[in-house]
């Protein structure tokens, strides 16, 4: 299974440590880890999988795989710059939002139109019409989204 | 000047009226209108702007031009999907949100990433913080594109 | 109908002459111009349209409008770099060949993997089984891409 | 190293015995071999490089991984239709291009605009002038592939 994470090129200690965690998970679980590539919040999120062996894909936007992190194994070059969101949220069974700003926002837009589950840590809250799943903790944002992805899955 | 108007492709009595209105004061002021070039708003905004004698363009998303509304001058055949949403973003010197959905949010997402202005009518309300426009009426939406799409000209 | 013209950014004297003609007898035929937006013989056939009177369209490959040669009506900014050439290809109902480098081939690829006509004016030739007609002259070129244009879109 | 192998989507058993034994020597030199991820060629060089243990990434033209074949360890969903091809080409260090018609053509159309180095195995002849450099056989199709992946990661 393709766990997405999203979120912003850059973050504070307080979502680097939630990003690190999540990725630790996903990859503690056996699920691969898709993202955006860049820094911040998709760079932690790659060092916790890596820390627990996990494989890491980037879906970098520019024209370079020198712009990817250090802890990417596959890394995918688009130069669609920010139109490769779409391909980031595609490629995953269901998605993890850390923060964010309008760049995860349009992800968060491409998962919801997709019917993509979505679940949010400290995340763009939309209303209660809008179907992004709040969870407490990292542990229970993977387990949520390999639960939900595994259902979508199914349906598919 | 070319102003985007972004919306569903399906909408109410309305909304449609919005629309119609908003693409009608495009036409006036002699800017083109582009829009995704599918039905709902995106649909009644062209056929206002064709009864004002302006010029339409729509980013369509699929691959056959048999997908346009019947209001439009110039037809983009994308076979991007959702993605082709960015374009109509980028080829904006402002955008006109009118209602929409999770289609419209990415949209919206991607003109606040690009820093391009965005005014609103009856659309997604994010937050004090998040500079979406409101506008009252379909006149003064077109009268905000307008200025801000000149002054976004001059700096770029 | 929207007649595509592919060439490269710069040309010598002879090229531009070529698309200069092309792009006059195109507007001409009341039908509209797409291309890449660029210079070289894309400006050159926006020009000879201009000449005409016609209208043109360019699908840029940046993220600027500023970077459109100075007979563009139609400006679409895409982002995309070279993947916008499969959008002006799926958006001509015929496309014109003028001499070409590497991007006016995967221009031609993908005509041909997409069924769309192609006249070639001194242009790639790549063999006796691959269907580019060569016209010529830029008279002849444009009499054919009408035709075959037209024949295309009863047939879709 | 990434090594990108293109091909058709069918293909007769010459070819596959090609691809099969390109996909096997990618993976016996511990390279990851990135491809369309779709029948023919592509996956019988997954089939090969399965056989020897490699990892395969696969860059979906569609909206599902359910397109996939079953050789796939990394499945990106694009939804770029033939626009994806650019992403296989940017996202390798070097190509080898087996066989192939004309969406396969615009993938080595890229190739050669982005000076990614390609080498061929019963592919498109362009001519002398042209640098798709011929193997001659699976094995030296990927010494070459290293050698000149290697030397470019270097220059960028």
């Amino acid at each position: 299974m393709q766990i997405g994470i999203i979120g912003a090129g850059t973050c504070d200690h307080n979502l680097a440590k939630l990003a690190y965690d999540t990725g630790y998970y996903i990859a503690k679980n056996k699920a691969s880890l898709i993202c955006g590539g860049l820094g911040g919040v998709m760079e932690e999120a790659c060092r916790g999988a890596k820390r627990a062996s996990g494989i890491t894909i980037g879906i970098l936007p520019g024209f370079s795989l020198h712009e990817a992190n250090p802890y990417l194994d596959i890394k995918i070059v688009t130069g669609f710059s920010h139109a490769r969101n779409i391909i980031i949220v595609r490629s995953s069974q269901a998605i993890i939002s850390i923060g964010g700003e309008y760049g995860t926002l349009s992800e968060i837009a491409f998962a919801l139109k997709l019917n993509i589950p979505i679940i949010g840590l400290k995340t763009w809250n939309l209303g209660n019409n809008v179907p992004i799943i709040k969870a407490k903790n990292p542990k229970e944002a993977v387990e949520l989204a390999l639960k939900l992805g595994l259902e979508k899955c199914y349906e598919d």
